[in-house]
């Protein structure tokens, strides 16, 4: 079964950073879009591309035979699902759900355990890229659940992204989106300390990075952020919050399956230190406010 | 000042799994070379190819115009310099000699002093290319000193790696391989604590590797180890023991400067779990092993 | 106003290590008492003793002038207050509700609100002193909320123990019982990693012991606690995977606010690994398994 | 045997916080007093008191027939030993040397092997107690070596301290040093991260105090510590930069031994931290410096 575009409606929950881009992808690629946000005038951009704006979760899932939903954080979720108007009891018997937000396994399944007993398919679709992957329309999806609805659901994925990766039952998209956040925080946190290692005996951070661009070790996300890092200049492209949350999210799983994560450990609370001394959203790359004092 | 393969006589002592293939690149490039191991045995295959044997290092160090020192860590570089023989009483007024071991910056700038009293140029030039690098001469130099020294010392380098940067005074190269390292350490550590997690939770590691792959997280050094951790088979490349030996000097310079280094004095400690749990000399992606109970 | 036993009617939540003792307690002070726990049978010795057994949290709370609560973690209690048949909807107005499970101070703040509305004063009180104090009728508590709630409290928390602090507003109690915890949990492991450096180094443990006995170091806990690390033997007093819930719950808080908890974060993943590899339900003086391999 | 305050004349090199106070019980003792120290003025006061001032390590050795160390760290003795004028080359045969400086136990047996070569007794014996128990004359000793050696030394040990330990062979006594000095400061460090949560969540620090003073928690160390860590007030007792030189020392050794230590590492980059931020001379008390920005 495929869906066209011509008959598709797609709800979409959750209009910040990453899911206006979503959107707007949806709607160039022709889907007739109905959209909700906390805060309503970040729906403006989009209402003016064609989508229409509904005035609860539960309305736009009413209307809805594909919904999406893309928020910060686990409550944000829960409280559009199970919240006053919320999304869960507007949900139609047959339609798909897929939830993008990053947020528990344990949240994951609980949501799909909702879903099934409403007859609704659900896919938990955690992405990666980052906002330029989702403007450009080259996110990442990382997706638990039914192969069959997965495969169903290819058409809408493809408009926003360029691949993605069945990888087991739900809650396992999340599972496998936890421990990439993981990779990606101490793999920034490993460069501030080195940074921090460098400058604090006095030479330049430019001349490691130069040396770390001939390396092995060189990786997307270190040429995305080391000039960050160099000038000190953190304007959130993902929020250093948010990246604290996942560390979060990652450790929790991780201390109820009893497997230790020293280094993610060490490193949450030095993203913690920088989130309690700075007033400002700041990208997660600000860890480096740690050494530059 | 170029220095002329014909006849430049180079001496290089510690003929362990860099030492060699360093050597034989030397010897090919029409060098002629004198080398010291402490087990001699490491130099048949060098001597076989033309190398001269020498008896100690105070010898390699009086018949060579340059010479080159590659031993495992600080103490065994202590001993060949300064120890009974040593190569340091050898040394003639106006060679240079170049340390590729991977030490502390104090003891490079040690070495510096003792080489200046002695009319000798020094570098401190350790390496990064592992085995691999060695063996292609593709390592890549990260260089500490004066820069006409290093300019002189080109063609020799040139034969043995493909890049050298000058980092800054002497003991600059040591503190920007030290950095480096951290940051090679903390990314196979980042990636078993991720495999760690996603197999606690009872999926596939193969999954993860597969998203990193497609992900800014994807890094060189992680493309050759993660097959080590999915199969559990660390064949020693760059040894753990050793790499363990360097995060100890990262830490002991920050903790000499006074930076805090959380994720790196972290990982550390589970480097060290596991070269105190495993008796074979294992590849450092063994880390993997903290997970692998 | 105070409480006389001859009248006040008190409802008991949770029989486990320190429920049980708590109650017997009540009992022995001339309390009316009726209790409820998920597994009915560790009411018998209660019963028994006088305690009358209800069916449901909601209809303890309906017969008690005064409802004190101590279960074992957070979802524990959040299912007890506002499950099916949950005690919240059956707290008279006007009555006092204690309760002495450690949960964070968030929730004890949502407890407190739900209190409000419905006119019952609210305290949390969560204890120190182990099962041990229980018996003794020796607790401590750790009590946030109203000062004159907690005087009107005093003649009952006087039969179950020998001091209270009050510590501040609805969650101070919670925020100093996690902070003592985590004191706790630090000294027991410093102590298992001193003794795993001295063992390590082929040395007696019992020496370290012997030493510590008379030095500024020396402390209850660990007078109490050694013998378990020395014999390996580590029946539950206080059971690791509660003090590990614990030290969630303080790096929960800790993350919220922003406070940086290193060493705190480093001991939770040495405590979770021990809790991962074992099997059996073991004394959070089990941490030391994680050198006695 | 036995020695005789009369005939016996002792040499101490190292007049520090510790050295004066030590060195003026033995005068008072009646022994005869031969010092030395780095900064001769330091000598002033044990002179006036009858104390020889000698003009070199060596001297001091080769007058004595008891030599006792207290230096500050391993390069201060190695220096004292084998530099100059050192007192390895003035030690008389048949005499016994003491070192109660804290130093590793690669070093105390280095120590030990050239006394041996020289006919010289050699015990490690650290102390415990504080600037405070050197004045009093109740240091605690930690004794690594010989025990008929440490029989012999006990009329000397006993002007000074109130209790020695005899733990094992030479090395034992700093082993057991590293380790008692890496539970004080864990234990310290676990206030501080308390006390930082405690305030951050906008309670006050003494309600913690007053709660720990009352549990199984309380130390002498405690004690003594809380009040700094409240006021902010950290004059030096046991200074910060020697604690975490201790520290780095006890890592160190775990290290080469396999033995990991997650939380004394966590620990030691917090003291590191703390060393770096400040200028003065602090107590290590002012760890709690890293939460009091």
């Amino acid at each position: 079964m495929e869906f066209a575009a011509a008959t598709q409606k797609i709800g979409l929950i959750g209009l910040g950073l990453m899911g206006r881009p979503m959107g707007m992808n949806l709607i160039k690629a022709g889907y007739s879009l109905t959209v909700w946000n906390r805060t309503a005038s970040r729906a403006d951009e989009l209402v003016a591309a064609g989508a229409k704006l509904a005035k609860s979760p539960q309305e736009v899932a009413a209307v809805s035979s594909f919904l999406l939903t893309m928020v910060s954080d686990p409550p944000a979720l829960e409280e559009i699902l199970w919240g006053p108007s919320g999304a869960m009891q507007g949900l139609q018997r047959g339609i798909t759900y897929i939830d993008s937000s990053t947020i528990s396994p344990a949240l994951a399944r609980k949501i799909a355990a909702a879903c099934a007993e409403r007859g609704v398919r659900f896919l938990d679709a955690p992405v990666t890229g980052g906002d330029w992957g989702a403007k450009k329309g080259e996110l990442i999806f990382m997706v638990g659940g039914d192969a069959a609805t997965l495969k169903a659901a290819e058409p809408v994925l493809s408009v926003m992204g360029k691949k993605w990766f069945h990888l087991g039952p739900h809650g396992a998209g999340q599972t496998i989106k936890l421990a990439m956040n993981l990779i990606l925080a101490l793999q920034v946190d490993a460069l501030a300390e080195a940074l921090g290692l460098v400058t604090g005996a006095g030479l330049q951070g430019e001349k490691l990075v130069e040396v770390l661009e001939s390396s092995m070790a060189r990786s997307g996300v270190l040429d995305v952020k080391a000039p960050n890092l160099l000038k000190g200049e953190y304007l959130p492209s993902f929020p250093l919050r948010l990246m604290h949350k996942d560390l979060g999210l990652a450790l929790d799983l991780a201390n109820q399956l009893g497997v230790a994560l020293p280094a993610t450990a060490a490193a949450r609370e030095t993203y913690n230190y920088v989130k309690g001394a700075s007033k400002e959203d700041l990208d997660y790359s600000a860890v480096m406010k740690f050494w530059k004092r």
